[in-house]
């Protein structure tokens, strides 16, 4: 019988969203008047802004036309979106990126998940704890890892705690690394990294040799204009780093699915035999290989955020979500609970009552608030005792959701 | 230095379609007024139908609305267009395909890159030759293969040959295999599986216990409708076969970007200690690890696909170029060349004059006609003396290139 990827047997339950699904589906269905308020998934709310709606029809005109119509789309994403994103997410900032350096994708989910497969797998991979799953997963599917001890931990991946007392962001690891995930706005503690901490990152990695995978996926939510919104504003890691960015929290795009990956000319690995080779055509290979492109629908959607209509409205969504932020931080401390993140994050994380585990505490706050939250142990053992809350809602149900808890909870 | 995954380096050149595009950009440079026609990569070229277009325009209406926006996915698909494709692909054919079976996705090239992840690495690969790039490169970039020889072959692959012998559908082997791959109506050979050949390679593959991956993008050009359009109408095929299936030929989606992948919960795989694994389990984890489910205004004009405008409308399209294929067919023919496929599919696949190998035919042609073909070689070795012409153009186009390469080679 054909073997499988026995891996994947390694892999702990479900992936952690699928599985809040599941037992959110299971308690509405036992609880059909219960009105569920979901600040768990980190999925956007609003509708798509107007000027980007504009850019959509237009798209579609065009496509059913012989003379607008486009099929299979260049590779890496059309011009006029490349070039959208090197001036205004980098040359605003002052940095600049060339136009083979950036491969429009379908989501930054994908490309965290995918980037792992043109590197060794004897790569030793190191993440922050808590982390995105997509990172631990991926690494485990490939084989990169051992199985998983008790508290979830793989075997051969280096954790770094991201605590309270580090401020949720970690500094670079005495031991030997080959690959690093770094989340700024971080998923989920909300923490943010300083330009400090990220130099620290950058000439660490420079000196080891190590490759940083920057997710910036939440950049968008920075809003002290002196925090670095790309990893390329520190000098030097155009020759170590990988950013990855994307148009789903900033623009409402997780339903309609663009983002895009930067990994510069000057990037290297190297063989066995110490021949160094580009990570940029390892990638194009990849991306030419195993994708096809982005909707060119899409892509004029996404070229529409970088408009001047398009960024007034994107930046106005993000305020929104910023406002709901800030109540939910002050609501739960009002509650009693320790809050973190939230201020340069649309995420909140917050301590569970003393004892309480994170699951458990998702449970007891699905059945007395019937409010959705995320619980932190989902995203790794040093998450255990947190919970995450999304600021993507109603300025409406985040404040009836603050308040049941207020009520469950506050006194 | 960060090792990469070095058996990036075993693949042979860059990927087929890439290369194409750098020789006739590299051409037209040389020779700006060339009247290039590309009959090469076998992008479609009518725009959308209308009631494809009025789909995507209500989508995203629905998206500009808070009543009617949609985040993030359902991973495996909405239920609109699952039912849709269970219905019309399935159920009219007189095949049942269970809800949880279907899994729609970005494209048929990511789904037929990313399939093998889910299978061990020890797996024994057979593909037919020639055969779609990407079914051998992603097995090299996983390391299933050694490296190629100089005929382009890669060691461990076995290449099964489709030679006119055969009909261009080579029969089950005898040696042990694990995972076949077989494409039906075929790219590029343009030839057609029958009920016979596909129940020898189920019948094959139930003893063997052996799994099929079986890519029917192109079963909409099927014209015979006693012919299979799905292999799951082989009794049998749901305990050894996965299929995939696309929108981008049959609808005019290239640029779009849908498909799907079907699963049978009945098929299996197993682990070194014997435990049987349902390989559906396995690619709902990858689908929800490493993919982030299609655009909702996609899906929704997937779903037009099957309204009866959208029948109707996408038949049409299909049948002229169908009326492409036939005039290519009996123009090469008249030409003086050997001609196969083009009846059931959208390729006509052609021997290449006496002695002259398959880039040298395409420079040449090139040359000669302004008509980019793609060389048989960049298919696999036993591909090497043909060349595939589409017949995805405008009659007008066609019709020119058919009198251009008569006047060039049918003297």
């Amino acid at each position: 019988m054909t073997r499988i990827n026995e891996h994947y047997q390694k892999l702990q339950a479900g992936y952690l969203f699928p599985e809040i699904g599941r037992r959110v589906a299971a308690f509405a269905k036992a609880n059909p008047d219960a009105a569920i308020i979901r600040l768990g998934i980190g999925d956007v709310t609003l509708p798509l802004a107007p000027s980007i709606g504009r850019a959509l029809h237009a798209a579609v005109d065009e496509m059913t036309t012989e003379e607008g119509f486009h099929g299979y789309g260049p590779e890496n994403g059309y011009d006029f979106l490349v070039d959208a994103i090197r001036e205004h997410d980098y040359a605003s900032r002052g940095v600049e990126i060339g136009a083979s350096e950036i491969f429009v994708s379908d989501g930054s989910k994908q490309d965290s998940g995918n980037i792992q497969e043109i590197f060794g797998l004897d790569c030793k991979i190191a993440v922050t704890d808590p982390t995105y799953p997509v990172y631990v997963d991926t690494n485990v599917m490939a084989g990169r890892t051992g199985g998983a001890d008790e508290q979830g931990r793989y075997g051969g991946i280096l954790y770094l705690p991201a605590t309270e007392a580090n401020g949720f962001t970690p500094d670079p690891p005495d031991e030997r690394v080959d690959l690093v995930y770094l989340c700024s706005p971080n998923n989920p503690t909300g923490a943010v990294a300083s330009v400090e901490n990220l130099t620290r990152w950058v000439r660490w990695a420079r000196e080891k040799r190590a490759v940083i995978l920057f997710d910036g996926a939440y950049d968008a939510f920075i809003q002290d204009p002196s925090l670095p919104r790309s990893i390329y504003e520190i000098e030097g890691a155009a020759e170590c780093a990988i950013e990855m960015r994307s148009f789903s929290k900033r623009a409402g795009f997780t339903g309609v699915r663009c983002a895009y990956t930067v990994i510069p000319q000057a990037l290297m690995g190297s063989t066995s035999s110490g021949e160094e080779v580009a990570l940029n055509r390892l990638w194009a290979r990849r991306h030419s290989t195993k994708f096809n492109s982005v909707p060119y629908i899409v892509q004029r959607a996404a070229a529409a955020v970088f408009s001047p209509e398009g960024r007034a409205e994107t930046a106005a969504q993000v305020a929104y979500y910023m406002e709901n932020a800030r109540h939910v931080r002050e609501g739960l401390g009002a509650a009693g609970f320790r809050v973190f993140g939230g201020e340069h994050a649309p995420y909140i994380w917050m301590h569970t009552p003393e004892g309480v585990s994170s699951w458990d505490f998702f449970d007891r706050l699905l059945a007395e608030t019937h409010v959705v939250g995320t619980p932190g142990s989902g995203f790794g053992p040093a998450g255990e005792g947190y919970f995450r809350i999304s600021a993507f809602n109603s300025h409406e149900n985040v404040g009836e959701a603050i308040d049941r808890i207020h009520k469950a909870f506050g006194g």
